[in-house]
Order: C-alpha cells, then sequence, then structure tokens
C-alpha cells in the first residue's frame, strides 16, 4: 500500500509484472503462439479464479493479444492477415455466432484527442445494417441469414455529463441486442507495445479497476449481454514511464518499484498526464480500419 | 392526394402556405413583435385543435420563430443580442425552471454532413455539469442552486443503425432528466429563411410528419419529460425549389402546386437532394454558438 | 447574352449541350468505349481548335469521363476495378513517366463544407515520398528507381485571403515539381452524374471560365508544368435544377432555356445555392479513395 | 557533448536552465511584470549577442513570455484580459504596424494530432481580409485604412513531403505581405507550463535549432520579410520527464542532467514520444480562440 501502481490494461502485462511472485499461481493459465513469418504472437490469458484476478487486478475472463511489430506499417496485405486473424479469434469469443445475432458494436473515447478516438474511428468506418434489415429485411443483402450490426459512440463523461455505462445500458435496454462489442484505447506500461497489440476479452470493461467503483463497469453483468471488449494500447501513463526508467537504473527488470512517498515534490503532476507517439494520427487510422475489417469479417459483413 | 407536398419544418411557414384557405381557421393563433433597431421578428405561433393541427401538418403546441436577417454576419454583439433574446425565450418555454432541473441536450444530425451538423456542433461547445455534480456537488461551481446539464450526439441512422428516438428514450430511461432540449437542422421552403431563422417548440421532434410513423417521435408524450425543439433551417428540399419556381412562374404566389403525376420523366431524383448556401460552414458554425449561449443563458450556466 | 447560361465543369455535358448545332462542330472529337459488365463508360472527348473551344465553353485539351453508376456502392473490387481504370488512364495522360518523374498532388476545396471535401480528402490518405528520397534516398523504399509525391491542400480564398492558384504557384516555383495533378469537386448538370463520375484533363482548372479572368488559372501555361485535373461532379447549381425542370416541362430536352431576363423575381435567390445529395459524406469518401488508389497506382506507389 | 541535452523551445525555461553558470551572462537581459490580480507574469528575454544565443541554445532576438495559470479555465473575462495583453505585446513587436500592413498568418503543425494542431486552429479561426480588399477595397470593411490579412496552413511535412519553410517561401514570394506572423506549438521543460503559456519572439522559427540545419528555418533572414513567432508549449519531451525526475530524485534542481550513456538500454524509445494532458482538445481549444483574438486585437480586426 502507498507503493506506486503501474497502470496497464492489458491482462499481458499485468501477468508480466506479476511474475515473480505468481510463478506458482493458480487459476492463470497461458497459452502462446507465434507465427514467425508474420511476426505475430497471439497469447491467451485465462484468469479464472478470484484470488488470481485480485493478484492480477484484472477481472476473470480470457484474454487474447494479439502483437504484430509491423501493425501500423502501410502494408495492405499484412493488415489484411491482421484482420483475418483477429477475425478468428473474434469468432472464437463471440457467443453463439452459429445462430443469427445482433451485434451492438460501441466506440469508446474522445474523438478529439488523437490517442483516445481509436473507438470513435472503428465505429465511423463500420458498415451497420440493423435499421436495413427492420425496415427492408434480409432480403436487403440478397442474403438468407445474416448478423445485423448497430453502432454507438457515446462520448467522452467531460463532454456529456454521463458515464458511458449509463448510456450504454439504456441503449442496450432500448435495441435488446444479443452482444455488444466495446472498443477502446488502453493505457499500456511498455512503449514498445503502443499502437502494435491488440486485447480482446470476454471480460468487459473495468475502468478504474480495482478502485470499487461499480457503477461505470460495462460487463455481462451490468448490461446483461455477453461484452466482448477489444483494446488497442494507444498510451502509457506518464508517472509508468519514470517509474520504469527508475526501475531500470537500479537494475531491476520492472519488478522494484519506487514507493510513491518517496517520489520528490512535483512528480504528482504525472498524473493525468500521458505519452503518445509523434505518429499516433496515421497509426491510429491504420488500427482502426485493421479491426474494423476483422469485426466485419467475424460478422460475414464484408462486401 | 398525389398532389406535390412541399416539405417545411417550419410552423411560420406551414401557416403561410395555409394562408388562404385557413383565414378564419380556429385553433391558430398568432403574435408578432418586430424589434426595427435590429431587425429581429419574433413570432409566435400556437396551435391548439386537432383540426388546425391537421390543416398545418404540424402537431399542436407553441412554436416560436426568431427571424434575423444577420445572424450570420460576423458580429460579436449583435450575437450577443440574438442568443440573449433566444435565452428569454426558452426560459418561457421550458418548465419549471424556477425549480432546479436536470437539463438533457440532445444534438441530432450528422456531423459529417455540414448543413446538418448544426446539432453536433452546439453540443461540442456546451457546458455540461451533471458528472461534476454527482461528484463534488454544487460546491464545485461555488453555488446554492443550479440546474445541471448533461448531452447527447446520438448520431444518424445511416450510421448508428438505430433510431435516434431509440437512443435518447433508452438513456433518458436511465440518467431521468426533467427536461430534454433537442437541436436539429430543419428543412425550409424559402431560401431566404435558411440560416436566419430559429423555431423554438415545445411540441417535440415528429421526422417525416404526417406519414403516420409514430415510432420514431421525440416528444413528451414518447420520452415523458417535457421536449424542447430548437430547429434552425439549413436546406431547402430540391423539390420544392423547382415547385416555387414553376409557382411564381404561373402568377401564383406560392399557392398553386403542381401536382406530382405532372411532373415529367426524371424529376423523382430531385427527392433526397437538397439546397444548400456555398457559405455553409461559416453559418453553421456562427449559429451553433449563437444557440449554444442561449441555451447557457437561459440557465444561467454561463461563465 | 442575357440568356441563362447552363453551368457544368464537365466536357461531357458541354458537348451534349452543345449537341445540335454543334454536329459538325470541327475540333471536337469524341470517342466512347463502353464495359459492360462493369457497366463502366468511359468518353474521351477532344477539343482541338479555339473555335470548337469557344463553342463547348472549354479550354482545348483532353477530358476523360468515367462513369460509374455503381461507383458508390459499398464493393471494395468494384472500386478497385475503377481505381484500376482510372489509373490506365492516368498513365496515359501524365506526361514523361517513362522517367522518373516528381509530381506535386494538390486538393482543391473547403474541407468543412462536405460536397467540397473531395480534394482535400484524397490528400489526406496519398502517400507522400518526397522528403524521405531527399533524406535518405530511394533506398528507403527498397526502390532503384521511383517517382517521389509532396502533396498540398491551399484551403479556399475565404479562409486564406489567397488564390489557391496563387499559392500553388508560388509552391511549384520553390519545389520544382515536373507536374502538378490537381483535385477538385465540379458541378454537374445531371443529378445522375453526381458522384459516379470522375473527369481527367489535361487542361488545367479555369475556374469561371469564360469570364475572362486569367488570373486564377492553373494550367500549363500558368505554372510552367505539365498540369492533370482530376475532378468529380458533387454538386449541381440550384439555378440548372430549376432551368432543367422548365425544360423538361416545355418538351424540351436540356435545349431550350430559359432567358435570365424571364425570371420571376426572388429567382436570383438561386445563385450562389447548390444542390447536393443525402448521402454525400459516404459518397465522397468512397470516391476519395477510389482516386487516392488511382493515383498512387499510376505512379507505381502502392504497397 | 553526448551528454542529454533537454529540450523547450521557450527562451525562458533555456534561460533557467543555465541560470547557474549564466549569472554574469552578458548578452542576455531580462525584464519581469507581474499582474497580482490576473496572475499573469509577463517576462522579456532579450539575447543580443552570438555568445548567449550559444550559451542558451536560442537565437538572437526577443522572447516575451506571458504565464498564465488560468488560462485555459472557462472564464470569457479572463480571456479577454489575455488577449489583450497579447495584442498589446504584438503590437510592440510587430514592426511598422503604424502603417498600413499586410500580414501572412501561418498555422504550423498537424491538424490531426490535437496537442499538435494549435497553429492549425488559430487560422480557422482567423477573419481574413485580403481577398475582399483586393477585389472590393476597403470599403468593403467601411474603412478608411486597415491592415489586410491572409491565412496559410501549410500541413506536416509527413504529409506533404515538402518543408514547411519551403511552402511558406514560395506562399511569401507570389503574395509579397509585409510581415508573417507564424504560430506553432512548441515543447516545454516543465509539466507546469503547458497550455499556460505563450511566447512570443522576433526570432522566427528553428525547427531542431543547433542541428545546424538552416534549410528549415522560418525567418526574417528566409523569407526576407519580418517574422514574428507566436508558440504554446503543449507538450514535454517524454525523455525530458524521465531526465527531470532523475535530476529531482538526485537531489538537483535540474541542473544535473544523466548522461546519455548511462541511460539503461530501451531508455531510446522514449525519443519521438510525448507528454501531454487528458484535456488537451479543450485546452488547445480555449488557447486558440485567445491568440485568434490577440491577432485580430492586434490589427484592429475585431468585429
Amino acid at each position: 500500500m502507498g507503493s506506486f501502481k503501474i497502470r496497464t490494461d492489458l491482462a499481458l502485462e499485468a501477468r508480466e509484472n506479476a511474475e515473480e511472485e505468481a510463478e506458482s499461481l493458480s487459476g492463470v493459465s497461458v497459452e502462446e503462439v507465434y507465427h514467425e513469418d508474420s511476426e505475430v504472437r497471439i497469447t491467451k490469458v485465462s484468469i479464472t479464479s478470484k484470488n488470481s484476478a485480485r493478484a492480477l487486478g484484472k477481472p476473470m475472463g480470457t484474454y487474447i493479444t494479439l502483437e504484430a511489430p509491423a501493425m501500423t506499417q502501410q502494408d495492405e496485405n499484412y493488415h489484411q492477415e491482421i484482420s483475418g486473424e483477429l477475425s478468428m479469434q473474434l469468432r472464437g469469443i463471440i457467443p453463439e455466432l452459429e445462430k443469427e445475432s445482433s451485434i451492438l458494436v460501441v466506440g469508446l473515447g474522445n474523438r478529439d484527442v488523437t490517442a483516445d478516438a481509436l473507438g470513435p474511428n472503428v465505429v465511423d468506418n463500420l458498415t451497420v445494417t440493423r435499421h436495413m434489415v427492420k425496415e427492408f429485411g434480409k432480403a436487403a443483402y440478397g442474403k438468407e441469414r445474416m448478423h445485423v450490426t448497430s453502432a454507438l459512440i457515446p462520448g467522452v463523461m467531460a463532454k456529456t455529463g454521463m458515464e458511458s455505462a449509463e448510456i450504454i445500458k439504456g441503449v442496450v435496454e432500448k435495441t435488446k441486442p444479443d452482444a455488444v462489442i466495446v472498443i477502446d484505447a488502453l493505457a499500456a506500461r511498455s512503449i514498445r507495445r503502443l499502437n502494435r497489440t491488440v486485447q480482446i476479452s470476454d471480460a468487459g470493461i473495468h475502468p478504474g479497476s480495482g478502485v470499487g467503483n461499480n457503477r461505470n463497469v460495462i460487463t455481462r453483468e451490468s448490461l446483461g449481454v455477453p461484452v466482448i471488449a477489444i483494446g488497442v494500447p494507444t498510451v502509457v501513463d506518464a508517472a509508468t514511464i519514470v517509474n520504469d526508467a527508475f526501475a531500470k537504473l537500479s537494475g531491476g527488470e520492472g519488478r522494484e518499484w519506487m514507493r510513491m512517498q518517496d517520489f520528490p515534490e512535483g512528480f504528482s503532476e504525472l498524473y493525468n498526464m500521458y505519452v503518445t507517439g509523434k505518429d499516433v494520427d496515421y497509426e491510429i487510422k491504420q488500427i482502426s480500419h485493421i479491426i474494423c475489417d476483422a469485426i466485419e469479417g467475424a460478422l460475414d459483413m464484408q462486401a
């Protein structure tokens, strides 16, 4: 307690942080696949006990992480390969896709802050079909069976005065989708993972997890339907950067953190600051297209 | 029936259209005030019977229209005068403002189409306070009593797959505001009224009114709380332009409309087309600020 | 003189208008190819004499028009087919592409008005390489020979206070490209052509052609290097719509125009108004991608 | 050499860094004024010798810094106070404003990266008059004498393939303004100064100053007309954050920097990363309006 808490939204990193103590941690399983030719690494972390959830600071559930160092390079074929892989992972984690489903896709975040605009950008590009199917039937698309999609950009609390969770819950109760996909920009611990990593999870969204604030969670429990979260780390907390640098200097490999009370005065100003790259606009644009294609592929919606 | 139906979202124009037959129309009252110095004309049309509502093609209610020919000229003082006038009118029509109220402001329309972006633009500029008051109390603003505001940009059906009415209803049920203000871009009949007119109404929003589609209305009845609509005509239907020109040429003053079956082939392509001005970006920006100031003024939220 | 002048930026339409009188017009040649399977029609109008240029109201030069009714439908393969066809046409019209060339791509228009944002949108998506090749050589792209690209969005005069032609000329003199490609949104006469037609021309850009204003042309003569114009009709003048409707009603097939002095009072307000469709945002986005791909294809820049 | 070089674009901070050694530095003069009521501090650093320029890493010239802790708070009156103060400072530093001048205002930066969009945002809001005065004379504004303004958003090299300096120089030579005002987002050293500080300078813009790259400077020498730079620190380099934290921990007050060779592996990834705040969109919007008002005020252009 009192010690500095590294923030990461990636279960993968949470497990790495906890690695030493957690070596024999029960209730956590990890599978890893590496595609040598595409340099894509897929890691599946399953957190299956409350103890391990507490230890990792992540809710129970399955977390699939795809890391692709070349994700934002300009290469249309590579993008298709990655979105194909993501489609496959999504098909595995969205429940009951063998039946016709109605899916609400939600883009969290602030469209006016580049690094936070991932969710809105994905939704801007997404094909929605619910209104057409309601009005004209599946015949409008020349199909006998199809999933239908709707989409929502709730906006951020500073601009709406409402929690995203409130808005989404209201819309879910009114429009009754079978499942919700939520896309959000995440904070990673490692700069190397920024805009090169996608996390898919069935654990939903827990803003400020561990803080005991359950009002704002977006989960199967809170919404009453399955929630699949797709996240991409686009920022690192400024405080994390400093702390990691300390750890490295002191010879640690990211395990011995400074205690907050040892931080010199003025350090607190690092809170509410984040670190991002200079090409963030280009990278977010590329990844938005990849994720949009992945969702449309998983739902067989591609033209 | 079968005759071309001029589209206007302005009650003022609906009454003008109906003028001749309606001379002795009961259930419609009109008051007009003209400020000579500012050239601002305020017209209040009250539709109080079902018969007159049917005759005018507008639901019962009060419609206040402010016309200001210089509305989009670059003159900060004039803008303040207009928004002050609008504030006063809003205070008269929003119920129970003598008590502390929670107001949800909704910006309808498509932020990616300039002439349709009025609603989103107003909301982008609006100060919201609900989340702060919930978290820190009114003390956060150094006030003992205040109205609180929240804001929503639901997006258009082509991008969400959902009716705006569904989204708004869901959010209203979840966040329980005392009243809803809805801002939308309208279609006028007269090009002269574009971007120079604001209509305030307590009748809510009835898209495609008269079509018998009640699913999509946004009204006190549908939401369970008072709905104040603020609209600005930013487009004219292309078909209206042609029809008006015909009427003028045939000597009519906009009363003798062509019947649709008389329209030559190819004319139907005018549907789903609209007419707008070349400075629409600048004008929408100016009016968005005026309406935003008017709402903040009516709710005593100005810094 | 005095008669209403239908405005069209398409040479194809100018020739249609002039068809009757011009049947035997010398100095104009027309070739047409129709691809039945893709429904793509390519028309090449060559204006080779001053007389015919005057008769058509278009400068001498070659005008290639591609019409594709399904251009904005959501079909990735069809888009590739169209951009492939455009690439081929561009390769035929950009001079000296067998040598390594430096190409400046200019996006004209106002990015804040949806129907006028085509040029800026294309440039936003375009890959530029000039700075990389200057800094690191062609090795940066693993190539031994390649064209290099630069790009400019000059903005509109109402926001810059300068003619686009002035800005472009300054930049051309300073950076010395071998050729300039200029992309602009055009006005068509026929609503059916909106967002379904691309015109490629080596005649450059002549805003308000015929008005005798030579200050603002963007041509080989004014810039000193070849200028290729790519244009897409995204609007129709409001006055044209009315006039066409008159002509149709009076039994003409678009040949007998009203004289302006016969227009009733109030008609003049149609000037500076334009007609556009309700899905203009989606359609402009689709076409921007097609044109961007076409340019990158023509210059062998695709990843 | 080899030692880590703290990056700051503020002359004020450069002088603070150099303070100890530089105490008796000749060729640097500093004046400071503090307005107690508004908490606005104005510091004027004059660098008048080559030696001191080298010592501070800033070109010779006058640097006026306005610091206002409440700059981004929502308070229209306070904003007017600050922009009034900035107007006064601008009038003092723009040469020959007693004559009618033609001023080109340039917004540097990337409009798609929130923290870098300051320059484009200011220009988007600015009133330009050059085209009107050229076409209709000063009578268009009802004035007998007035300055005229033009404006340019050149875009960033990654999107144009050209140096901003090349574009600006081309436009200056073609349109011949009497002076150029350049607005840019800066990097500060201290997080506390972000979005609360404005620097005005007659020394122009020197990207990567000290690197010996003179191709890209935007100065009176390079353009042939006076250049006034207006800058606001909106980011801190990520490496600076870490270094400052080290310095604080080691008891230094920001004077004893780590040498780069002592940085542990992986630290280099901090280059090309920057730190910014979570409300950067709101803050940039506020400051853009303040600077736009300040320029219009200095040039007597306000409506």
